[in-house]
């Protein structure tokens, strides 16, 4: 790995715990063992440019990790419930402290940064275009699956911000199954008007 | 007011918006119009005891306006919906600042301080509590009022995520139709069980 990518590596996994504000560059430059002039190389910019690049990376590949896990599913509502299973069993495995890498940045700067606002405001928007297709394809009209969708991803950060807090899996559960039962309705609605 | 009402209100609007870490004990006093002297001699433990003194009672306020909206509806579906809306008609007449108090620092701290996470659990603790009480008056049994009320919380908290940073109202409606359709099938199976 490079030490680029080891800077950022290593921004990533301390913006995501301890946000933006609560990180400093020269932390990030130790954990990656790095020398600070070699941060500033990379990132001229400085932190601001790390995290723009960490919320641009991290997040598509947050979303992607999601969407792969509700991919081969043939039942839409199954594949929520195990995919809010899954990210209970993940957060407790890190000790409730590795859930969504860019939603503490994305409260932190949406009233404070508006450029690093956007940046999460466009991984929020690839989320959501990415799941609509996705719940289209097992048969919901595009406005519903939109909807759905929406859902869907603010119930998983939800549940993040309350299982982090509470340190216990039960949030997700509860916030997956309200949304598997969202969308079992959907689906049923969509097969009774075929 | 007295003065250290007018440094804890203008503490908890600055950490709603900015976050705990993105917060200065000076910007605070300046905010409040009163000296820096003062806040410590109000809060001598500085900004972690303001900010815990903010969570303990901005987070319960909130939680008790939420409820208030909630408590006068025959139809809890219907009672959810609209607290939504409002949440989201709110939210844009702030320009997307002022959502919930206390999620910002929850996700803050979750990792990094645990006097303070042990205070936003409780808060949502509480939260989760009352909601139950009033989900189990429309006729749910306690375990599905549970996991409905905090299904509902976490739709809110996330929903509140991606409307600040998308700066759109959309999320807290999609959100709020999701849990009031798993409400309406919950309330639906109750009603034909009796």
């Amino acid at each position: 790995m490079t030490t680029r990518d080891r800077i950022r590596d290593a921004g990533a996994q301390m913006f995501r715990r301890n946000g933006y504000t609560g990180t400093g560059v020269k932390q990030v430059a130790a954990a990656a063992g790095a020398q600070l002039g070699s941060l500033y190389h990379f990132f001229p910019g400085g932190k601001e440019q790390l995290v723009e690049e960490v919320i641009r990376t991290s997040g598509p590949l947050y979303g992607d990790l999601v969407y792969a896990i509700l991919d081969p599913y043939e039942d839409l509502e199954t594949a929520i419930t195990d995919a809010f299973a899954l990210a209970a069993q993940d957060l407790a495995a890190s000790d409730y402290a590795d859930a969504c890498p860019i939603a503490t940045i994305a409260l932190e700067v949406a009233s404070t940064n508006d450029h690093l606002r956007q940046a999460t405001a466009d991984v929020f928007t690839d989320w959501i275009s990415h799941g609509a297709v996705l719940f289209v394809r097992h048969g919901l009209d595009k406005p519903t699956a939109r909807r759905l969708t929406i859902a869907m991803i603010a119930a998983l950060e939800g549940a993040f911000v309350l299982a982090r807090a509470l340190r216990d899996p039960e949030p997700l559960h509860a916030a997956g199954a309200s949304v598997a039962t969202a969308v079992r309705q959907a689906l049923d609605q969509a097969a009774d008007s075929h």
